[in-house]
């Protein structure tokens, strides 16, 4: 099909696409000349991920390019893949595009990455089976300093029991993960780890007001 | 106490105390003149929550003055106490300066309130007990309308499953509030609900990432 016929199929403007094209989200059509060139059901599928990862889940196009890359070379395994997707969820600048989960031995030798002692402690308490350069392990970290920065400390016990608890959340996610292409995988582990959480943010304050009115009321 | 002594007993400067003074987030001390007061305990109290709001949670200073207005102009009891520290923890503009658990009946008459019929249906399958009125449900809903404007659709029985898993997070933050006095509850009401939401985002990934292991590895 003709670009004009992609924008189309996909509800994607022509220079929307041209744009997705020159910034490497997604691959050239087969070239017809100097300026037409053919696109197919594959053009189809990656610009309907890029606008549902960029428009949808509000992903910078840097991250963006972290998603479409793990499909343009894609590491072995549906873990690796996903965790391809699930890093760029992370804010800009996390690590999220140098740390696959593929990309060196896990634990003790880090060279100059910063220590993580409490994530680390906390991963080898529950046995979880977390890469030892996975950067979530520094989000945590960030989250907890930040959290003793203002004097409200977590005891390391109840930072177990509090990642107990959102294990329940993450088996919903990660059971609902579609297998029936690599493009609907991506798609699901970036907007359901990104849009979910509002959602779980106003779940949160509902149960949390259900159980003050029973404790307190 | 002079307002130096302040100061020194919160470590927290003279100008930013006149600050907390005119923004009415501090009461005014016994007036011993016309540019003297004396200060006690009960703003040495205040001070420190203050200061945790708005440099340890990041409130802005409209969202803490709803914090400390629910102090000044106590509620009844202390669940709707709780519930106008919870509510200062929405986003400014979501209801929170007027949608107290105790403003009205819930349910069925709320005038020109937006609908939030997802919200509603599923507080009433779960059987929570969250006020008619609550602006948390508008923040569910919102949050829903967003996942449907990308394509991303969730099964009322899987909020319900999203809603169960996250009562277990809620039944720790509630059963973890101190009860020693007022400020101090408030404090652990405000930073945990919102310094918490970047540790359970960074423990949902990691848990994701041990489950996607076993299921896809």
């Amino acid at each position: 099909m003709r670009m004009s016929e992609l924008s189309q199929a996909t509800g994607v403007s022509v220079p929307t696409l041209k744009y997705y094209l020159r910034e490497g989200l997604l691959h050239a059509g087969e070239s017809l000349g100097a300026t037409r060139a053919a696109y197919d059901d594959t053009h189809v599928a990656r610009v309907r991920l890029v606008r549902a990862l960029v428009t949808g889940a509000g992903l910078s196009v840097a991250a963006a390019k972290r998603v479409t890359a793990a499909l343009d070379d894609p590491p072995e395994g549906w873990h690796d893949l996903l965790g391809q997707a699930q890093h760029a969820t992370l804010p800009d600048g996390a690590g999220g595009d140098r740390c696959g989960r593929d990309d060196g031995d896990s634990g003790s030798d880090r060279g100059g990455a910063p220590a993580t002692p409490r994530a680390d402690t906390l991963v080898d308490v529950l046995g979880w089976q977390v890469h030892g350069q996975s950067p979530v392990r520094r989000e945590l970290e960030t989250a907890l300093d930040t959290m003793r920065g203002a004097d409200f400390e977590l005891a390391e016990e109840r930072l177990q029991d509090y990642a107990r608890a959102v294990a329940g959340v993450a088996a919903l996610d990660v059971e609902s993960v579609p297998t029936d292409s690599p493009e609907a995988a991506l798609r699901h582990v970036v907007l359901g780890t990104l849009l979910m959480e509002p959602v779980l943010a106003a779940l949160r304050r509902l149960a949390q007001e259900d159980l003050s009115s029973r404790r307190f009321d």
